[in-house]
């Protein structure tokens, strides 16, 4: 069962495929809900579309996935971790271009006025009918898959176009739709009691590290590179929230924010990730329509693939971060983003995407971000966000000067004077030094002033333009910001899926649950059962639970009656790796839940055992070398 | 200075005193302000106030805060931890009280429209009055004691009266200011595109709990009593935020919800505080102008001085989470509410409150609010909150019946019908059985209808009470819960007030700053400084970061030229317990903060002692009797 149920996830996506994966969606989905992994929000009030709480057993996980963020990335790369607000001023948000752009299209049902992603429908109608229409022409077919591929890119006017060209209507009520109309996904609200200072709930933590570069680049002595780190709550008001745990309102992020000098982007520890190998999907291959390949990072770096050092150090460390929590190499690639799913800015980005039942799903997007963020906010707050490389000796550059003569420009230009003057010191020096030639030998020039939409005719007499040699004794620049950032719930669901298998009971007449999180972030590290109800063996538990916690380690005590098969199946369903069963009291059994190898502990050690395998010092492996087996018959079997 | 900076903060308030405690204030502001423990949130676009970032020393103390707080709370008590969204939909805050009640009462400018806390204004006016007019009449300072100590229990209109009285106008026009009116303290937003479902950003965590009462008590296997908790963002629109870090408008709450059976409320690990003695207020000891006084736990609780035993183990854990955090024992004290200050339906509730700059600051509130909240989400939502108590027996129960008879009912009271059935059945046994009594003896009663607002006459015909005897399988009740509440920002700048001292340089010119943060709590644990710059010592130094990052211990290389001394002083001001100094490339120097003593230790031994002592394995005295002094005069002194 167990292989075939993973075996549905790497097969093609065909009908049948399409069921199964169905099938076992809905399967790890309510093991999920019933044990309280994750529970819809206010339930009781009939819950809020794409709104969820973590039960016990998913907390725990996700503190654990938080935890081992913080280890893996915060500690040990010297990151310095901040901690922001989520309630945002309006200006700030401005700036960032969120107000602006963090959009989806909407469309309205005219009649009742029920919203939907336009292009969802346009989405699901193509799909529908690729799936369901047999009639449909291969010209028919080959346009609908053309959409489909084309969708991200489409225009407001172009949605709009198709929409009403197939005559798509409201999917509940079959109303007409109105066009597709820009509705900014930020959750807004108003700061202060005046209603006059207008605020939004961020939608991705990385605002707040920018806002405070300056003060941070100066507690990191102001030496580059350095990298702030941020785990917070952000928010996006979905229009119509779909795919579960996938599509929310409201997520945990884990972003970083690597800044660097933009003219060298080597990383002191690229060596330390160059021989990992992988699955990659550059550019070219999604391009040619071929497959992910596996590549050696190194490779990918030394070749262009990857855009720079740091960059692809940070795509090995978010693939040794991944894989250490569980997830399966074989499902997991690093996805370049095609030229037009970039911000113009962007100088490189790449997307890890983790296969699940919903397809390949972004969990972590890793993007050269260039200058554009600082650059933004320094524009807006008038602070300059910079960086400074002192010289060990002056040197001398050539600087360009550009000197417009003003008052022969304003006897010239009148009301259009600002404008050129503004055009002139734009040039950048290719331009300048062309115009400089042109006036020096011809005494006049042709210059196209965009702001004005003219071509004006300028005298020497009007512009100075000059090289001068100047000794510096430092270059300011604004750092490039290199950002992986990490939807942690869309992880941890990933997580799950590729966690979760089922084996038969030893009767053959129950499929059993297993989760099987690595010790790292299974919920529970280990449970605590005696064998029988008796009051020796409750003080034995006890005891043993005391020194767990005195170790830090999270546990559950189980004395009920149930039968020790039964408990076990409980706890392998919460994907808890070992279970203790305190069948006598100097020794216990400890049992591991994958292999469900048992081996004999004494009473005084059972901690110091559990807390090696579970905090990693030792595998299952080691101690079972070390500790008698427990041969008989053990009780689930 | 240490002591003199100190014991201003104990001193009585005098006018001197006033003056030092903001002095002192100012002190640790700038050092935390300097050194980024926090940041003005959007500082760059001037701020916003009551909104504060946590900069990476900041950030790192509310990490470990927040992780001992989860071992003190969560492991420890095996409690429930769930994680719920910040968005909250309107239903869920109509149903706990939020929306009509969680509002302050404002004034406006009549002229400008700013705003003010109406109590505020008064308050300050008060306390000008009290401390700056001279020629004050006794009865007059009187009035405005009164005032003071009343201020809290005002009404709207009471509130609004005062002010005119006193005339107070806008403290930055003097304008009039309009009548006080209530302000709802929730951000509010919109979820989903319609514009059609109100909701609030969540003021507290805590009903996150309650609306998943239900499926937590069924994960615990329907047993009572069990805890849920739950860390996370909470938000207030304050109208005008004041003191600093105490009162801002997002902040970081951790709330446990411990349910109980309200005839039950003992607690199996009460024993374990029951000798804990500490400064308590009891409600007698405020009516009667005393002071807190140090009483023994247990003797509160016997005495009933504090309610029950559960409320009483929290009291005694809250103590021991903020006292091991490092929160001193002296200006930590548990006052009790008054009467006035509690819901009607809280049964008992405390406040551990601690002594800064600003006074006493409530930091933790501990209530038993009964079933109250449960008992809301029930009567909302339609879903029964509740717990079972199954008999061993089934027991016979006497169950009064009363028994309307509504034609008999309705021919005489025609539309007041069904307020006299409700007031009927809402009878408690006694009102029940003397109405039974009378009705049998005079053939009717007269009936008092507070909701007509009027006495009827009922006769026998038109009532029928009874006593029946019933087997019962199991006892139906709503839980009470027990509620500490953590406010984690305001226990941490509390912290960081009581942790700041300052001394002088060996020279004697310069006054140095030094949290004296427990390594528990401390943002970095130890740094390691190459005595001179040479390679050698980098790559010991080196050495020594790695084998500390490989056991998980927070720490800072500092290779720049500055002499020890100032090495030192810097990470002194952030709290740095332990300084390792490598001089030579076989063994180094470890240095404590607070003592300033240094021993020698092995280069291979180093990150195994420092782990020791920052983890509390062991203290700095026990590793500095097993490791030779390191006498030469040290680079600080």
């Amino acid at each position: 069962i167990e292989r075939e149920l993973q075996s549905i996830m790497s097969s093609n996506n065909n009908g049948a495929a399409a069921v199964n994966k169905e099938t076992f969606r809905q399967h790890v989905a309510n093991t999920l809900e019933r044990r309280l992994f994750y529970i819809p929000s206010f339930k009781i009030y009939r819950g809020v579309a794409g709104l969820y709480d973590y039960g016990p057993p998913g907390c725990a996980v996700k503190s654990n996935v938080l935890a081992f963020w913080r280890q893996h990335f915060v500690l040990e790369e010297n990151m310095l971790e901040v901690d922001c607000p989520c309630v945002t001023p309006e200006l700030v948000l401005k700036a960032s271009g969120h107000v602006d752009k963090f959009t989806d299209l909407m469309v309205k049902d005219e009649k009742t006025g029920t919203c939907y992603r336009a292009d969802h429908l346009l989405k699901d109608y193509c799909k529908e009918k690729l799936e369901k229409d047999l009639s449909l022409s291969a010209e028919k077919a080959a346009e609908f898959k053309h959409v489909l591929a084309m969708l991200d890119d489409f225009s407001q006017e172009e949605l709009g176009g198709k929409i009403k060209e197939y005559g798509i209507t409201a999917p509940d009520t079959k109303n007409a739709l109105s066009d597709p109309y820009p509705f900014n996904l930020m959750f807004q609200t108003s700061i202060g009691p005046s209603g006059l200072s207008p605020g939004y709930m961020r939608p991705e933590t990385a605002q707040g590290i920018f806002v405070n570069f300056k003060d941070l680049y100066y507690y990191n002595g102001s030496k580059l590179p350095f990298a702030a780190a941020q785990i917070g709550q952000a928010f996006r008001n979905e229009i119509s929230p779909r795919q579960g745990l996938l599509r929310v309102r409201e997520f945990t992020l884990a972003e970083i924010e690597h800044f660097v000098d933009p003219d060298d982007k080597s990383h002191p520890k690229y060596r330390e990730v160059v021989n990992l190998e992988f699955l990659m999907f550059p550019r070219e291959e999604q391009m040619s329509g071929k497959d992910a390949k596996r590549i050696r990072l190194g490779e990918a770096v030394s070749e262009g693939i990857v855009n720079n050092q740091t960059l692809g150090y940070f795509i090995g460390r978010v693939y040794l971060f991944l894989t250490r929590l569980g997830i399966d190499k074989e499902r997991l690639r690093f996805r370049q983003h095609l030229a037009n799913e970039m911000a113009h800015y962007a100088a490189d980005c790449w997307d890890a995407e983790i296969e699940c039942s919903y397809g390949w799903i972004e969990c972590v997007g890793i993007a050269d971000r260039s200058a554009y963020d600082l650059r933004a906010h320094s524009e807006k707050s008038g602070v300059p966000l910079v960086a400074h490389e002192k010289f060990l000796e002056p040197r001398e550059i050539e600087k360009l000067v550009i000197a417009p003569v003003k008052k022969e420009l304003g006897l010239a230009f009148k009301g259009d004077q600002k404008k050129v003057v503004e055009a002139l010191e734009a040039m950048n020096e290719k331009e300048a030094m062309e115009m400089k030639a042109t006036l020096e030998s011809k005494g006049e020039v042709e210059f196209d002033v965009c702001t004005l939409g003219k071509v004006v005719t300028l005298k020497s007499s009007m512009v100075s333009i000059s090289k001068e040699k100047k000794k510096e004794h430092q270059r300011v620049f604004t750092p490039s910001v290199i950002e992986p950032s990490f939807g942690i719930g869309r992880i941890i669901y990933c997580l799950f899926e590729h966690s979760f298998y089922m084996r038969s009971s030893k009767a053959g007449d129950e499929q059993l649950n297993v989760f099987r999180f690595p010790p790292l972030v299974a919920p529970i590290k280990c449970t605590v059962f005696p064998l029988v109800q008796n009051q020796q063996y409750e003080d034995v538990a006890k005891e043993i639970s005391k020194s767990l916690t005195v170790n830090g380690i999270s546990h559950k005590i189980d004395i009920t009656g149930t039968s020790i098969g039964k408990r076990y199946a409980r706890t392998d369903e919460l994907g808890v790796p070992l279970a203790i069963t305190v069948d006598s009291t100097s020794s216990v059994t400890i049992r591991e839940r994958d292999s469900k190898n048992q081996i004999r502990v004494g009473v005084d050690e059972v901690a110091s055992v559990v807390k090696e395998v579970t905090e990693g010092q030792s595998t299952w492996a080691d101690v079972q070398w070390r500790y008698p087996t427990h041969s008989s018959i053990s009780a689930d079997e």
